[in-house]
């Protein structure tokens, strides 16, 4: 009987997570049970309770996170978020060891992303960028779309890992890649969402039963995930996220960014980008990203 | 032994079809070979040629026509082609018998629908718009989604004539509204478009591999019968229609229209009208919808 040698990370070992919103924490969950030993720090600490009782340690900040993992993931919410918790004073490059890993799965800047791994490659550390879609409900069942940039033999390397919450993994490209793919997905998603919700509004004012439209476009050429699934939550006034107009927002100024540095003009996600600010504006930062059908409404009163 | 009775319209007898174009000529072959007697017009009267061959009767005028059906179907081109052909001097109004059907599945105006039907009103003939969609292959198929507006018993009672060349079949409720339903279809195809062709302007830019890209967000929040058969086309630079730019412009300059007559406004819907009247100034009038692609492009260059 041979006695198989210990296995090692990424197979198993510590992980430290930074960021444990609703997606951060359906993942966790995930890696706890899969047999990882978990470090978590969060902004506001009691949303690490449900994870700290489920077997995840606390540490107090991202450079104690670092100083205590094999590697370090975050989900947090803007550039502005990622940049401090991994170039900043207390964060996770200066806690680091050499050899060490940085995955940041926020959707965030392309730009950010290499601009980190310029910094890390200073410090002997690789870092990936692994944004992903599939929301609240791919993360709770681990079947998330994980779009990844980065060095390719370290996202070949971690597949063992990236299985426990992914379904669709896919590597794009050097670093900046998975974002590049992740704002393409949110470019898609705009024109979607302003198609449906300016064919809704024609419908409703032209009289329709929008079910007897649904059954007639739903499974033709404008059909989409977009038209049956916001479709319905926005005839029945349901505006709860899924997901929500200000990180839309926020993901739309980053494509926006990216093109006028590709130097190309997106008018539709400019447009888009003009909805989403308005939606903010008008107090419905956390509503889903269906009520731009509201905005479109109030042009037309 | 009992003998049937002879079947009557709808399920036999003599239709009369305006406009032999690719859809307009594969429904006649359906309809032949279902069994009724078809006669034909065409402004180009080659275009008839093969139906006359399969057995149809040609027919000097859309009076002619008229003057020797039971049922009037025009698929013609333009909203003026509708008025000229059933209202002109020499169209189907005045041929046809007290009593009689015209059903216009050209995607057309709904004002001019409930404008036509006003008119066959006042001649105690029966008017129905029935707009489809699914493209020469649904035509070929027998299998289009018929959007119908008008006369609801009529609608039911053409039920067996729908079923020869229809596989979704909706009535969507008085005059003018099966052309706005299509307008639905047509404003939701629009964002999705535009979404599509700037994600991929986008992607390309960014240096991305779009197999890579389509895997990772054709079957996400993303996905739609847009990106998943137009997106292959665009890379493969195949601009055959499918469906003709020019035609699609006609059809958002009636969404436009229309939505101006109900006091909205569609910004989405405004651009891609914009978008589709260059890529027709540029010479593409006949290439396929796809062409906005090479459009966004001559916006970044």
């Amino acid at each position: 009987m041979t006695q198989s040698p210990p296995r090692s990370f990424p197979q198993s070992g510590t992980i430290g997570w930074i960021g444990t919103g609703i997606m951060g924490s359906s993942i966790v969950l995930h890696l706890l049970k899969a047999g990882y030993t978990v470090n978590v720090f969060n902004r506001t600490k009691s949303k690490t309770d449900d994870l700290i009782r489920a077997g995840a340690v606390w540490r107090s900040s991202p450079f104690d996170i670092a100083a205590n993992s094999d590697a370090v993931f975050l989900m947090v919410g803007y550039p502005h978020d990622v940049r401090e918790t991994v170039l900043g004073e207390n964060g996770v490059l200066n806690g680091i060891r050499p050899g060490g890993l940085i995955v940041d799965m926020t959707t965030s800047s392309p730009s950010l992303a290499v601009e980190i791994e310029t910094a890390c490659r200073r410090k002997n550390v690789v870092s990936l960028d692994v944004p992903v879609s599939g929301g609240d409900v791919g993360a709770k069942k681990g079947t998330l779309s994980l779009m990844i940039g980065g060095d390719e033999k370290t996202a070949n390397d971690l597949m063992p890992l990236w299985k426990v919450f992914g379904q669709t993994i896919v590597y794009h490209g050097p670093a900046g890649s998975g974002q590049h793919a992740k704002m393409v997905n949110q470019t898609i998603l705009a024109g979607n969402m302003i198609g449906l919700c300016e064919g809704l509004l024609y419908a409703r004012r032209a009289g329709l039963d929008w079910e007897k439209v649904l059954s007639s476009v739903s499974t033709g050429a404008a059909g989409s995930w977009t038209l049956s699934n916001m479709g319905p939550r926005i005839l029945q006034g349901d505006f709860a996220p899924g997901f929500m107009t200000e990180h839309f927002l926020k993901d739309l100024r980053i494509v926006l960014d990216e093109s006028k540095r590709m130097n190309i003009r997106l008018r539709g996600a400019e447009l888009a980008e003009q909805f989403y600010a308005e939606a903010v504006e008008q107090g419905c930062a956390a509503d889903g990203s269906q009520r731009l059908y509201t905005i479109l409404e109030r042009y037309s009163p």
